[in-house]
């Protein structure tokens, strides 16, 4: 951290931080600039200690980070691209896995032609909502329980693994029965109690980059499924929420490139959510290939229109395979397959 | 709802519109424009469906809704302004409530010692975390429920009603034994879990806003709270996301008044989180007393150099007297008092 | 225009609506609901009109558009895709055009051999800056006129088209002499005058988003270049101000299938102001070409190190072969080339 | 300024970050931590370079501040609080400022029935645009010269200063022979060439805050005005863009008083442009005043049914009298007076 003091600080001010950095376990070097001086405190586990530690104490005008405020989700703490195995899918290898289904459950009919319908077409991971978090109480809740039932039926029938969202802690565990991925959604991201539960599992886990979170928040976010041992966290980027009306959200490409620098950890795009209209989803999903996704969570619906969520975001099957064509040779072009 | 239909839409675009319309019990009202056929359609209820409804049919345009997504926060549910009533302290009465104590109950004497300085100054409910929601797993994660029965003793000996946040369903119950308010966090504003089993509870609940919600998600999120009955429910405003980054997070000073045109429920503000540095905070205080909040949730600590939590946002006691001082001319001045 | 009536507005007031709405020519229809009385305005041109016109009438509640404010830059107005012609090169077509150089031009070697580099990796565009925009007034602010001749010296020895950036109306005469591209950067997307004055040329106008400028902002600004007939318009998406931080900015993907729906103006992207680091620029590029963008603008200089602004986002001349190898793979996915 | 090096940048890498050091002319020293080199870059001018020019180096990491980029607008370089006079009227001092008037000038009626009626009512400035930045080109462009001498009759019949925008370099000659307070819009921040031809004028400038300008990017245009030695700088605060839609911009109350911890230029805020509607007016011209603003800048209109632009914004005659009279006892509370 550096420690930045006021023109004018006294010694004792300056001192004062000096014992402090002390207190921690922590080195100090001193910088007496000619207009302000500046305190280095140095120690490779700065980056677990609030700034306002520092920025606290009399005399001081801004506290820096150099350490990350995250440790064990950065490329620093571990070098090489992590993959997640998924009953068999690797997520972060060369193949660029596409995870689609509908937005929720609704019924064994909807869920069972969704799911053939995108495997014949190339998607290797089934999503499906159960518990669904909705805006509005006066929404669709989801079929709870007997969705989990259904996403499980999916996957001895037609042995494909399935993602589905967790709300709560008390849902862990039926949860866990059934999914093979767990999702936390966008608006769960800093739900810590959830987090803290989540990592106590050792199933995989989707974590979905919340609306207004930064990349560094999203990534100490992780840092909490990862302390308890638990490997297998893969990231998810959903758009982020800004100025702009024309889509729902806006996609942040460059996250992936960011996320691909600064930690080890794979990330998929989520065009659908981001986009909110089923005719920009393909253009999102090209790009998200292109600049590198390890992936795609994709909503597909056998008739939209009559969908109970979501309706305008999801794409038809036929749209759906038509887009799966157009993804191939982007991701051959970027040294991939799906 | 207001529908918008492409120029060139066809008339059974037009009238497969009408139909989802009346599938629901809406009447329906055709205006054909020199370029575009609009269809409004109408009904008190139409707030309760989601626009995709009507987005995802061919030949849609854009979908406006006319009725809010809210209805029981909103004013036209509710003309006149209600008052909760916490233990015998009126919030969104004549008086402004301010509410202060630490961010985190770190140890009776510490909390013993805030509770009694705030009191002398005029704050009448004490605030104190007891689980905390820590950005980072490293971090201080509080004294749980050794905390909340720390809370419940200023409660008895100083006779405050005390308020302290809840993260997680399985805490609702204990919480609910030694808290007056329940508080729900801005990074679960939109844990709907949280929201649904809060709202089985007779407790006032502090709804903070999310970092990245809008005031029309806000009372989305507060109609969970009030669609079991509870009314009463308290807003706060403590700070959104932007690209601003001399504070945390950018009060939304306007956020007060549109709340007073479009709810009934009362609103305070909270300029610690906002400013997130202590030299902040009076004037943004004072600025949320002029334009009308109905109190402050105001963070104090007795050496906030020691303070485990949040150190730097937190007034000193002799800091949070003068600035009571100051208040209470800005109080009377809109016609209140503190 | 939809104008929404207060629940409980009287007749008088429905009629005040409806008289404004005469007063300029539009039709009217009243929507007679259960709660609140809706009036539909209806007219080609009402989309010309602030909705303030009727918003501030008593006993209104709301108004919302149907009409878009922008007219000349829309889909709507002209159906077919446009195509810019600069000195040969089409913009807009089946080839993805890159336009290359240094941010600013510094001297004739510098120019010169960026140049050359940049064409023979197949750009076909030369970019440098002569006149400046700096945050900061201590910093270096171009060449000015000498460096729009050595613009000029390129474009005559190795035949490639230039396109440099104007600040301000009065140089406009003298940037249009050596310029192909005329640049209007993103702090000047809604610098009204210089607009007004640009509308008068007919050579290519570039027209940057601007940093917090909705899509709908940046087509109205581009009717201001379109109203006295010119119809040589390209766009350039480069970055929106958010509050991630790990990028300059961050660049809105989602816009190039936006704008391919709405208008039929040309967009290209600009991926190093958005990016602010040569690290992410090749993901974000390729994101680019992916979604459809027809082409890209990018900074290249020899020698970065020894660049006078913006050295971090510059690619060296190997780098950028590097990425315009990458490239054309992913033109050739989308059905175009480079 | 700080370099943080990479972790196993060689000590080739930290010596070429030492030497561009020196040949700036800085001071350097080393720090040498467990896991990583971080290099201090010491002197007062270091904020007047780019932090790119270290950031390009190989082996570094990051490049953080601590000179801000901005000097002549800080307090460190003028610790006292400045003042501004405009013919007669102080800002910065004792008392509220208020400048009121019409968005447009549409006429000597219009003009003079408002100046008559807001001086009546405490202002002492007269606001009225005569050339208007329009977001459409469709709009009406305001009265140019015609409304600078409608101005100027103001000045002369009522003795009070008044206060027009400048939107292009060649207006600024006439435009400072009839106005006394000239003013850069927020679509105008950072149009530099208009910022540098006004910097050698003596007039007061107003310098709104662009909408999506950081505080201290806002400080840095600042800078441009006070480079040529003018010291009569005035900053406005008019909202910035958010993600919140229920209001135009969201007002940035903190801004208050951080300008007046890290500037010493006054600072008055524009509570019109940020509401955007004339009920929020009030609430936001009383937080200004409590959190410290020095002035305020209003939108008055003797009809705003009638008024030709932002007509939902203007407060009537009788409006902006209750404002006034609600104002003056916040005033007092703060030790002011209006």
């Amino acid at each position: 951290m550096i420690v930045e003091m006021n023109k004018g600080a006294s010694d004792e001010q300056v001192e004062h931080v000096v014992e402090r950095a002390h207190s921690y376990g922590f080195e100090v070097q001193l910088n007496l600039g000619t207009e302000k001086t500046v305190v280095a405190i140095l120690g490779g586990n700065t980056g677990k200690v609030q700034t306002d530690v520092f920025a606290v104490l009399p005399g001081v005008e801004s506290v820096t980070r150099v350490m990350k405020p995250y440790k064990l989700a950065s490329r620093e703490f571990h070098p090489r691209a992590s993959k997640v195995n998924v009953s068999g899918v690797e997520i972060g290898g060369q193949r660029v896995v596409v995870m689609a289904g509908p937005c929720a459950v609704e019924s064994e009919e909807q869920l069972m032609e969704t799911a053939k319908g995108v495997r014949e077409c190339g998607a290797s991971i089934v999503r499906g909502g159960a518990f669904k978090p909705r805006t509005s109480p006066f929404s669709f809740q989801g079929l709870e329980e007997d969705g989990l039932k259904l996403l499980s039926k999916v996957k001895t029938d037609l042995g494909m693994p399935v993602i589905t969202e967790v709300l709560d802690t008390p849902h862990i565990k039926i949860i866990a029965e059934h999914a093979d991925i767990l999702q936390v959604g966008a608006r769960n991201m800093q739900n810590f109690a959830l987090l803290k539960e989540l990592s106590k599992l050792r199933h995989p886990i989707l974590l979905k980059r919340g609306l207004s979170a930064t990349v560094a928040e999203w990534l100490t976010a992780a840092d909490y499924l990862l302390a308890e041992g638990n490997r297998r966290v893969i990231l998810c980027e959903r758009g982020i929420r800004t100025f702009e009306d024309s889509v729902r959200f806006s996609l942040d490409i460059s996250s992936i490139s960011v996320i691909k620098h600064i930690s080890h950890l794979p990330i998929i795009v989520d065009p659908s959510h981001a986009a909110g209209h089923f005719a920009y989803v393909p253009s999102i999903a090209k790009a998200a290939i292109a600049a590198g996704a390890d992936g795609l969570l994709i909503e597909v619906h056998p008739n939209p229109e009559e969908a109970l969520v979501d309706s305008l975001q999801a794409l038809t099957i036929p749209n759906f395979e038509r887009l799966m064509a157009e993804l191939r040779p982007i991701a051959e072009a970027v040294g991939r397959y799906i």
